[in-house]
């Protein structure tokens, strides 16, 4: 009785985390070639749990030219076409395991202890998406033959590394025709805090830029040159600096916050009702040294509703140890800005490729590559299906959920809005100490076993709503 | 007869070159541990020439706690104290050969070919230092037992590696008795142009640092994280804007340029008259893109009489393919400034210490690094010394050698000056495209013979001196 979750005596609870254990146990690592076939035993696991909850249509899909990548798991109950459809997200793939030797026990052989679960993906994302098949699987009970909602799942297998077959494949007619719902539901966020209920209503977006400067083919030594030439470094530098204002935390690319939506008095009340403890989140940012923001802001809305500006890698000349006299030949830097809805990516990734090119130093070359761009999102707080969430989270955990706005960018969220028109409820049951993407990452299993429960009034709620 | 020099038939300078090839053929490579043996080869190789000329007191010497590196070559000829004595100074070791596939002939087998020799250590620096070995070896014969100059010579086996042997020895009292002399010779430096002789009579010093920034213990999720953290790669590129500005290429400490030495007319002129040809520099500069130095100087000035700042290495974050979206845990640069003699480097180091304790951003952790400091130094251009060596010049080249300064800091000539008290005249005979420090590196054996020549005038000027 390894496995056993001592806190009650609901044989139904125990099955679900049987069912979690089983699924925890194969390490789906889509980045590491080596878990190709982990990631097709996850995908058909999935299918299997649900056919047991009488799922229909299951079947695996991939975007065209995708086709080696992990499958998209499909499935589901249309009882009647007129009722309200809920399209369930989910990823079945974790982050690596590394580092191994960090972990107190062996990341893919989870076990029990002092009321959490503990293994690579029960937090992110296998034992949240498990809290919607167990709600599902216990409602199919009690609804027997005729499920008074629709119901649709894609669990992807890629979500830790960008989601791209998710992201091709929502673009296709077919794949539009097949995922038509109401709304998207994804548990894969958390509480603000312990006990504290919170929904996530908005992410931001991203883009993303390489600059590359070089000067020579070759380092040069700098006795033998130093004085005649624009040090690549120097040059990058001054590209840079020319780019963001550290001090103030104010981007300077002309246009750049022309977009930006100032947060109205109720949205800033919303925001500063979210717990934040910058002392903790010093911490968690691996013992950050202090608090650094935007002029004119707190922290939580410089965290999730203002734009920001990151160099996020630099490199060029000696890095060794000790000393070497050389101009680089070279130097590089990718930066990029997360932005916040109603900033279009592709937009602001113009002004800033048109202002580095006007600001790039003519006595080297300099290429600039824009890598990537997401969109940010804004989710409606006031729509039934919203109302069914706030309703089934507050009957569940006696707490009024919070609003709340992450930080990051969810490509998947953003392709539902942009290529199916589809907002997303963001609801999770993740803690704060969970230690996502880390050693020793866990899941409260009373935030599973209420999880489980407030999805299953979620569902039902959604169930009354007049569409 | 492959090594036979057909341009003429002096049997004495086919010795030479043969006895040149024999030292070139000992692949003496300082940096590779796996030629250790080579080093002592070498050495031996060297003491056993010294002998042949007629040297006495010949020995290998080590600085306390260096015995493990290759040794320091002494030998010397002492026929009458009171006549002038000159200090000969050379290196046996040579750069690595990396990369060898480069190379048309195999780098330690050397061959001749359209009137050079090719092989690694051709021009840096045992062709330059047989010049002297052979200039004395024809004096011997001429001078038989009574030397008019007194001869030491040193040749030290770790200059490509810094020479920390030879620069904590000459700061023992033993080797600073030693090594009392009128004045040093070196040949490790060559022609400004073909046909145009060369006297160095500067060198520039240097103070180099390391900028260790810390913001966490580990890089952070920018979206997470974005928008209330100082990125440390922004604090350090904010430190590097406040050290120099390179647009108008002045360094931004301050008291940085208050001992730099204005040039007067004479030497403006001096400096005027060095071949300049910024076209080919940009070439020799691996194709450097456009020429850019410090404000209201020439190129030349720049290169040699201004000192610089050069970030030599940076380095944060996340440097892969592609992109993710971190804000780095830590960022770090290498930073060094060439000085010009009368800049204290010392002082210089402690003026950058305390700037950049003041402009470092408190939000984050900043570790500054003094890793080394050289001295830059002035040669008087008008002692009997100098005055033996422009005739010597101008009588064998039959051109009037031009006066230039190094952009290079040369320790041991530092170390000459601060330890020994003496200054060291640098004419060489190396030319712009002898490939040095890279593949096919060469020799002109007409510059070989010259120099030779223009070395036994030099020795016999020099002997003429009144003391």
């Amino acid at each position: 009785m390894l496995y056993n979750y001592s806190m009650n005596d609901n044989p139904q609870l125990q099955k679900h985390i049987d069912t979690l254990i089983a699924l925890l146990k194969i390490p789906s690592v889509c980045a590491l070639p080596e878990h190709k076939e982990d990631m097709k035993k996850a995908a058909l696991f999935l299918e299997d749990q649900m056919k047991q909850i009488g799922l229909q249509n299951i079947a695996e899909y991939h975007a065209k030219g995708h086709e080696a990548e992990p499958p998209i798991v499909f499935g589901e109950r249309i009882d009647d076409p007129k009722n309200p459809t809920i399209l369930v997200y989910g990823h079945y793939d974790v982050q690596p395991a590394d580092p191994l030797d960090e972990w107190k026990k062996p990341p893919f052989e989870p076990v029990i202890e002092n009321g959490n679960i503990y293994g690579r993906g029960t937090t992110d994302d296998k034992g949240q998406l498990m809290t919607h098949l167990a709600a599902l699987a216990e409602l199919s009970q009690e609804w027997g033959d005729t499920w008074p909602v629709n119901i649709k799942i894609i669990f992807e297998g890629q979500e830790e590394m960008s989601g791209v077959n998710l992201h091709a494949w929502v673009q296709e007619p077919a794949a539009k025709e097949l995922l038509k719902s109401d709304v998207v539901v994804v548990a894969d966020t958390g509480f603000a805090a312990q006990d504290q209920p919170t929904i996530f209503y908005g992410i931001r977006g991203i883009v993303y830029f390489q600059i590359d400067v070089t000067l020579a083919d070759h380092d040069i030594h700098s006795g033998v040159f130093g004085g005649i030439l624009l040090n690549p470094i120097h040059a990058l530098v001054e590209m840079l600096q020319q780019l963001y204002d550290a001090k103030t935390g104010k981007v300077l690319v002309p246009g750049f916050y022309d977009d930006v939506l100032d947060l109205d008095q109720e949205e800033k009340d919303l925001l500063a009702k979210v717990p934040f403890d910058g002392k903790q989140l010093l911490k968690d940012a691996g013992n950050a040294y202090a608090l650094h923001g935007e002029e004119g802001f707190t922290p939580k809305e410089q965290l999730c509703a203002r734009p920001t500006f990151d160099v996020n890698g630099i490199w060029g000349g000696f890095t060794g140890d000790g000393a070497k006299t050389i101009i680089p030949g070279n130097a590089h830097a990718k930066f990029s800005c997360r932005l916040v809805p109603n900033q279009d990516p592709e937009k602001i990734a113009g002004y800033i490729k048109e202002y580095l090119n006007k600001i790039a130093p003519k006595e080297v070359q300099v290429k600039i590559t824009h890598i990537h761009t997401g969109y940010g999102i804004l989710i409606d707080r006031d729509s039934p299906w919203m109302h069914s969430a706030v309703q089934a989270l507050k009957d569940t955990f006696g707490v009024e959920p919070v609003f709340d706005r992450s930080g990051a960018s969810v490509p998947a969220i953003a392709d539902f809005k942009n290529f199916l028109g589809l907002e997303t409820l963001m609801f999770g049951y993740s803690l704060p100490d969970d230690n996502l993407h880390a050693p020793n990452e866990k899941y409260n299993l009373q935030q599973f076993e209420k999880g489980i429960q407030a999805n299953k009034r979620f569902y039902q709620n959604c169930a009354k709503v007049k569409k």
